[in-house]
């Protein structure tokens, strides 16, 4: 059996999330349907990232193992022509037996956006948190610093998380307005479940002024109750994932905006 | 009776165009069942254009007649409640009785947009022309330039548009690429029912190099059948609508991107 990895760009708007269910349409198995039409054999997909439902992704990454003899690389268009047009595989290639996103992803980039105006905008509805309030960028990028290198994000991970250590190294972390969306975009080595959207529902109580910008101070009480509110799913991407460690000629390749 | 003047902007995906419909959701209806239920009263509006269905607008502007006292800044707010998240009203204001933008809007920007690359992106599907060409903006650009000025727009005209005269002033046109968006911005005094799809249909086909940049023979020449195919609907948004004729001061606030 061959091993195929693809990179897979969605729009989370239409799907319960990136894992198969048993009663809402999940990417998995939209995606997963599409392959075996194409390869003639059931297929399960592997992925780096669970995203929840109403979450986007421009560069989620899975694996499948199939015996059609495909070129690898081929699987990206021909798979497309079998998608419904909110997914889309944006490239395909072999890669050794054994090699699973899971273990194998050593960094991943989510962006959170906002867009901020008076008057909501209907292109931006399932896209970003749509707010009223002007955010302070500079004040929220002044918090993102605070989680830069390795920390215990125990503050930061919705119950019922089951981890061996809540401990996750940060790479690059920044807050930037163009116009009127504000980003937040973050590189780890892996992420706790919900820990982007609390960071972002934290860093817009800063934005707003409502709260101090004490990532460093909420990072050391451990407690999820110091920590601000989830963030809404629709301001969230999953970006890109990295096969190797993240190092400093990586941060050429950080998209900060759609 | 009071006139109000509203901006309204619309994701086309989910409408069968502007236009009231009998069996098929129309923006206007949309719009006039809320004005309804703010105001109590039944309400027709006025456009400054009829887009078709598919077609986007972040700048539509229309008036309705109303008795309500609710003061004209506030009914944008108060609508928005009402709609659903597909239709905001941007602005709105009191204006003169007898205000009517067909007749009152003196330029309109319209803006056509392809998404290039190999692979679709699933959050371009419904707000571009999603092409695996390469386009040549270059080209395009070059072509753009020879309908500047008042011209007979006759070949870019759909047929079944029954107007009196096919002459129109443009007073801005380009076409600019920004990563993996190309996007033609056109102002005018008005425009012939499809005309801007039927240019960007034209300026496609010269950016794939399959045409020539021959603006101004296809111009001369005043028949539909010389011009390139019609564009899709979702590539093409209304962009914005100016009371006052198009002055060189007005350049400054055309955006050229979304």
């Amino acid at each position: 059996m061959r091993t195929i990895r693809l990179v897979v760009a969605y729009d989370g708007a239409g799907f319960a999330g990136w894992q198969r269910q048993q009663n809402a349409l999940a990417v998995q198995q939209t995606l997963e349907m599409a392959l075996h039409r194409l390869t003639g054999d059931p297929v399960t997909l592997h992925a780096a990232s669970r995203t929840d439902a109403g979450v986007h992704a421009l560069g989620q990454v899975c694996v499948f193992h199939t015996a059609s003899p495909i070129p690898g690389e081929r699987f990206a268009l021909a798979v497309n022509a079998l998608l419904p047009s909110t997914v889309s595989v944006q490239a395909s290639c072999e890669v050794a037996q054994g090699y699973l996103p899971r273990h194998n992803i050593a960094a991943k980039q989510y962006r959170y956006l906002w867009y901020t105006s008076r008057m909501p905008n209907p292109f931006w509805q399932t896209r970003a948190w749509q707010t009223p309030f002007l955010l302070d960028a500079c004040l929220m990028q002044q918090a993102a610093g605070d989680i830069l290198g390795s920390h215990d994000f125990a503050a930061f991970m919705a119950a019922g998380g089951t981890v061996k250590t809540t401990v996750r190294s940060i790479h690059y972390a920044s807050v930037k307005r163009q116009g009127s969306l504000v980003a937040f975009n973050v590189v780890g080595n892996g992420f706790l479940y919900n820990m982007v959207r609390i960071l972002a529902g934290t860093l817009f109580e800063i934005g707003q002024g409502r709260r101090e910008p004490e990532m460093a101070k909420i990072l050391a009480e451990k407690r999820r109750v110091e920590a601000g509110v989830t963030a809404p799913p629709q301001g969230l991407y999953l970006v890109q994932c990295w096969d190797e460690p993240f190092a400093a000629d990586s941060l050429d390749s950080i998209v900060l905006f759609p």
